[in-house]
């Protein structure tokens, strides 16, 4: 994953299943991810993490406590850790995200939506 | 610029030199910069800090001491520390770079090229 130019179509070729985010960088500690998206995720936080979104595809909407905000394709958002949010894609959208290895999708909150030991494609 | 959908073309559009990072997002101790690029840049290596870029718009070339790789539009690469590397720039280039607050955009390399105190647009 080092050195080498990483094109994201051919990572999210590989992907059959949504909110299964999976591998495709790591640097200084953190974890570059990609997921398809597509409908409510749940209300969570991350207790210790920040966490960037990249919308490469579609349009990634995320609610907070107190305001929706949209992303659109080529856009970015930073949730700081400890805040609130919701994610939700009316239709299928793919992200990329940076966050520190070993965060999990669905942060203080695990149940049967939570992804561990996360494949690297 | 948290909890806010960051848009590169706005942020692009304050870009007015070329080789002259700007900070655009924070997290985890790391920072999110953009860049316009054009021509060629020196050679270097960042003793501590993995650098990642992401190409926005255009095609990034960089030359490493056994390959040159070629990055096109919506591609990243990461290149760890340590690893010596030139970008390269044929034509006016729009990156994104993901890399620890400090890093300096010559690395172990301090000249005219060096900028510090980065302005957040």
């Amino acid at each position: 994953m080092f050195n080498k130019s990483i094109n994201f179509k051919d990572k999210f070729d590989k992907i059959t299943s949504y909110w299964d985010p999976k591998i495709i960088g790591e640097l200084n500690g953190q974890h570059v991810k990609i997921a398809k998206i597509k409908g409510d995720f749940i209300w969570h936080s991350h207790e210790k993490e920040d966490e960037l979104f990249y919308v490469v595809k579609g349009c990634l909407k995320i609610e907070f406590r107190d305001k929706t905000e949209v992303i659109n394709q080529g856009e970015i958002i930073i949730v700081p850790k400890g805040v609130e949010h919701k994610p939700v894609a009316d239709e299928e959208v793919h992200i990329m995200m940076f966050e520190p290895i070993g965060t999990l999708n669905t942060g203080a909150v695990v149940n049967e939506l939570t992804k561990k030991d996360l494949e690297v494609i």
